[in-house]
């Protein structure tokens, strides 16, 4: 096109040039684009016939120009000065001109006009045009950046609260040298390795950290939650080790033992000089605890117990420490005494030497490769009639008389075991606790590599930040959101559990089991969430959330299934329901939640329910109101429906196994409202306004998030309409892009140790 | 209690017993519920007030009866026969009548009044209450057990279609014993086993078997997705590196590249005998392979390339079959000639000589350890000056003429790269086909799991199989449902693309890109879902779902990472919109689409957005009606949106970036309603009539399952009221326990050989 003598005969002709490389270049041209172009010049009085047939000449999707002549054109046009050009035609006029020299040319007004019309019908953008031709194209999303609104050490602080002192302490043991990231060559060696960490820590103090003077320990129980917190920035077997030693095995000698246990064992498992475990899942009985097969019978001659597995399925099973460590176990069995069943109780019982050697009628197998934990040595445990001393019954809910005969102060069985149950909670805070640590580190390392990573950008402009991207703040900015708020949850629950009274210790353990839940099923997804937001760089193992994700996985499985618990959260929700209105009978209570729900709950305000200002979307008692509303209706309807099921004759088992997925609908409004309860509470009460906006902004996003979330259930019912659900969407968008500009900020005020998140992509770049 | 003699004296006093036990069994007995027995005592006229103290001192809540003497009243009342007695009154009587012996005993009328209404008003379910001291207790969840009402040959069969013999012939060979599963104790162990099998594939003729006769293949693509989707009932590993050598080295050297280049390699790839790697992605430019940055010079002397790094961001990574066994690439580079930049062509480099030295100027890292696929040897290429022949550009789409001259059909160099990018379009047919396979896997252990573990039951019954709990349907029902309607469309898209023509290659690239992001993203949540619901036995590596999970975890992220191809499809609908309305200008078509939305598509009939009957829900006209009204009308709103944006001023760049998230839903739209099309054409075209009812089934829980989670949209768009929508959770509830009778053998059609499932949780009981 360019060497012909057209175009030197009349440079006017070059204004088609710019269009023509626009068409050949973006992509292939169609018949109907060749036929669009061919109306406009049809349309040109000013064009010769000859004119007209040569342009057209060009225009055949058959007879592409060749590479070299299309890159020439781009060269022609690229030496013109772009700057105040701003579209197709002008950029043409420019180009003509240019080559006419001297000589004013001028094109009839009609001619733009025809241009767009043109470029409109072919599709392409004018006005970006003259990106094609020159670089640097500044958009919004290039020239979005990171911030930071508030005081990262104040963030941190409040974070921190009145436990600073001591994750600090911790972060620094787990920054060490010693504690660096390995990779391991046999599962030998990685066991062995987490147990030295252990070892480590217990030197510190942290394993005995809970429990009283003569052990070693504090008497502090929120630090040892805290400790729990603070490892899980580190290697998750060590903690889980950790959790299993002090925790699971040390918790329960301490709280189902009495005085002579106490002082036994405490020093020896606080210092890990006495490695232990804590037996009570069998092969046939996970969920189902109490129906545990193993077998305690006592010997009221000897005054001993024999410890048995009566058949395979009674077999302890992933029991942590058992497969090479364990040297005693607090083994849960049910207590015969002359023929006559006792229900599951709890007794110490060895496995090990001192030097390792088996105790007979001990067998214990490996539970071999996991999708993670590797680091911690689940075992199988048989017994064979092992017999231990009468002294070895963990005897502070039940007891062996010196005459041989069975004592409580709990009546039923099940009670009891429920009972005894019910002092191991802290497990259920221990465990949630860990899992928002270690979703923290898998943001902070998926949001840096966000921020880091570029990918894409407009034509002729830089690529941008990934963060930048709508999509993956929408992946991103609510789970950090969510992270925050759960952190507030959990530090409440720890509270309430810390200044627990026999009276709340139901309530507590439903929010326990209910909130271990929700923050394992939250990091589990977030976790899958930024191992994706990583793309291949988040699937290699030295990027660390191949470990997180993996570790954490069985985070919803054990200590409890979180679907079996969110049913227990449901139950107690009804039968909490039954008590606050003490004396009125079952119908009276279900009709009068029923009102309840209909009038004082609801206030379906027919301005609200379509209301889209942002005040009022934004707004703290609009949220709560929401998630109460929700909780409350829920919860009335489950009863309702448990009620009317019953009534109709069918057997109680088969109306909840009905209601079942309503049921976990109930458990999960009640947890997402004193979530957000906690989280607007921690808001108000934050003094630093720089960071109180910046932790409001993430309240409302987990807020409308939230909703957004459940917002099927909202229109279903009525509570909101469809333009107010639309713009709730709108609004969590524009809070997402608004929360990207502190995200990096947020993730470091975690302050998680850079040793600790070690990943290659996370290096900040200052 | 017994031991009174007021039993003795008044056997009528009996009738307390039951409810006595039930009070203190079930659990504490609070103040309100003595209070309320109290009462009950009070009203009643035949009680001296010597026995009215008596009863009433049994209820002092600080005075619980000893754990032996609620044991013994239990078993005073085991002694009856309860046959017939419907309610603690009931039973309280017999008992009071045996106790009495032959004197006849009678109670006034008003007595079972007053027991049911204490009952009631405590909480007990009393016609329950005989199973507290039965064994045996029915119920429908007890009841309820799996069953096959279809010819699972026959419905394997639908399954297998014409593949039937290929399928069989690959399940043979991964059945042999040289292919069991084996633990490894390092990853060059894993390696050389996966090389190996890959071997052992290729003397099978699997690897040749989509190459011409001359390389030993049987020109058969369609039997080469066959047998990736086959052996992906086995090691993933061994998948993906048979898909790289066959599939990415082997066709990028088929499709790429001409004559010269298939007589030389094709033979020698097809038997593994020259190993090779596809080296596309780079450090900085995974999504954004546009961008690449490695160089290809020519020297026109020489008639020679250099292939060079020119920056570590520019280094090949992620490659497959690098780290150890490669011996050539095809390498993407940008390709210089005289200093000019002719956009990125395909050139076959050597890596390694035959016996494994590395050519000089090649420079290969290990990736290490990832998440999963560790038998896959992915490694880091860096490239310093290599010199290759003229002869290894892969000349299809370009080529360099006998004068230095680039020559090529296609003008521009992105649409040149896309094009040969397009011909590579079997790898996103080859990896979600391969998903759906460990997919099935993962849910034939989850749902045989579900049927042998069994755990809680009703009071005094048996444990009962988890997967009769309606949470547990839920999780694992609409999955299956899915798994089955996704084998359906992946037979679709292989045979559109098997039939393609030019002008379908966009809309066949569009619905691959589509149907891969969809079938993977599936395969991850789903492989998730069934290590849950396998609980701790779905941790074990030994139970297989570990492998699964992390193989298949970076399906979403390779061949095109999920979030980005979403995009890709969304454009192209936009384009298709635009293409399919000719020679209308853009506001003339989005102006079109808008009325198409708001008439033809809509049609919200007002009695069909209230309809709940059962017809109408299942009805398959009424599912694909609401798929394609969601399609469309996210479409056009999607156009509108970004007209309104640009129109308003805003860069295309942002204004496709604020739109994000909707784009991803047009696309995810326009795959479910192809998905749901293809698997109800296959529904109506089975002849034999129980799988025909058997995949209906399958067919209706997939729609509505869908629909139900897009229902927050839909009752937005007032396509449906929120009666409508809670009937559709609910026929969705009904048709996962429908299903679940036949989950089973639904998975036995699957066809998976019991040696690659392995897992010993999902050892079939018979």
């Amino acid at each position: 096109m360019l060497r012909s003598d057209k175009l030197n005969k009349n440079p006017k002709l070059y204004i088609f040039l710019p269009l023509y490389y626009s068409l050949w270049a973006d992509s292939e041209l169609t018949t109907t684009e060749a036929e669009g172009m061919q109306q406009l010049i049809e349309k040109q009085l000013w064009l010769s016939a000859e004119e007209k047939k040569w342009l057209q000449s060009h225009l055949e999707p058959s007879k592409p120009p060749k590479p070299k002549e299309l890159k020439s054109w781009k060269a022609i046009i690229q030496k013109l000065e772009l700057e105040g050009l701003t579209d197709l035609y002008e950029i043409g006029k420019s180009l003509a001109q240019q080559h006419a020299g001297d000589t004013e040319i001028s094109f009839e007004e009609s001619l733009k006009e025809d241009f767009q019309q043109t470029e409109l019908s072919l599709g392409l953008l004018s006005k970006e045009a003259k990106y094609n031709f020159k670089s640097g194209h500044e958009t919004i999303s290039t020239e979005y950046k990171k911030e930071s609104n508030f005081d990262i050490k104040k963030m941190a602080a409040l974070l921190d609260g009145n436990q600073a002192e001591l994750i600090q302490k911790v972060k620094q043991v787990i920054s060490q040298p010693s504690f660096a990231y390995r990779e391991y060559d046999s599962l030998t060696e990685q066991r062995e390795q987490v147990l030295t960490w252990c070892q480590e820590l217990s030197k510190h103090g942290f394993g005995a950290w809970a429990f009283p003077d003569y052990a070693g320990g504090k008497n502090d129980m929120e630090g040892y939650f805290t400790i729990m917190e603070t490892l899980s920035y580190h290697d998750l077997s060590m903690v889980i080790k950790f959790g299993v030693q002090f925790g699971l095995w040390g918790m329960s000698v301490y709280f189902l033992g009495t005085g002579k246990h106490h002082r036994n064992y405490l020093k020896d498992i606080g210092s890990l000089k006495l490695p232990g475990c804590f037996a009570m899942t069998e092969t046939g009985h996970g969920s189902n605890v109490r129906g545990l097969e193993t077998t305690a019978t006592y010997d009221h001659k000897n005054k001993t117990f024999t410890i048995h597995t009566p058949n395979p399925d009674a077999r302890k099973e992933y029991i942590g420490n058992a497969a090479l460590h364990g040297q005693m176990a607090t083994v849960f069995a049910k207590l015969i005494i002359d023929g006559e069943d006792y229900g599951v109780n709890a007794f110490i019982v060895p496995l090990r030497t001192t030097d390792g050697k088996m105790i007979p009628g001990v067998r214990i197998e490996d539970c071999g490769r996991k999708m993670g934990l590797n680091g911690v040595d689940n075992g199988v445990i048989y017994f064979d009639q092992v017999v231990i001393p009468k002294e070895n019954m963990l005897d502070k809910y039940a007891s062996v008389s010196e005459e041989g005969e069975f004592e409580s102060s709990i009546s039923s069985d099940n009670r009891r075991f429920f009972t005894m149950l019910g002092t191991l909670v802290g497990g259920r805070i221990g465990i949630p606790r860990s899992a928002i640590s270690a979703t923290k580190t898998g943001l902070t390392i998926a949001i840096r590599h966000g921020e880091n990573r570029k990918q894409f950008g407009p034509e002729g402009g830089e690529e941008i930040p990934i963060l930048n991207y709508r999509m993956h703040q929408r992946r991103l900015m609510p789970p950090l959101a969510e992270a925050y708020a759960i952190h507030f949850a959990l530090k409440y629950l720890t509270q309430k559990f810390l200044d627990r009274t026999e009276a709340e210790a139901m309530e507590i353990e439903a929010l326990a089991a209910g909130l271990k839940s929700y923050a394992t099923w939250f990091a589990t997804a977030t976790l899958q969430e930024c191992r994706e937001a990583c793309g291949g760089k988040g699937y290699l193992s030295e990027n660390r959330i191949d470990a997180l994700k993996n570790d954490t996985d069985v985070y919803t499985t054990f200590e409890g299934d979180n679907t079996v618990l969110m049913q227990l959260v449901a139950k107690n929700r009804l039968t909490e329901f039954r008590r606050e209105f003490g004396d009125m009978n079952i119908s009276t209570i279900f009709n009068f939640v029923v009102s309840q729900a209909r009038t004082s709950f609801t206030e379906k305000n027919p301005i609200i329910v379509r209301s889209t200002a942002t005040e009022h979307l934004l707004d703290f008692e609009f949220h709560l109101n929401a998630f109460r509303y929700r909780e409350n209706s829920i919860l009335s309807s489950a009863a309702q429906r448990l009620k009317r099921h019953i009534e109709q004759g069918m057997d109680s088992f088969d109306a909840f196994n009905v209601a079942q997925h309503h049921l976990v609908n109930v458990a999960q409004a009640y947890i997402e409202r004193i979530v957000l309860e906690q989280f607007q509470k921690q808001v108000n009460e934050t003094e630093d306004e720089s960071c109180q906006m910046a932790i409001a902004q993430l309240c409302q996003l987990y807020a409308l998030h939230t909703i957004e979330k459940n917002s099927a259930w909202y229109l279903e019912q009525g509570y909101m309409e469809g333009v107010k659900s639309k713009a709730i969407r709108k609004e969590v968008n524009q809070l997402c892009w608004e929360v990207r500009k502190n995200a990096l900020a947020l993730t470091d005020a975690f302050g998680i140790p850079e040793s600790c998140i070690s990943a290659p992509i996370a290096v900040k770049s200052i």
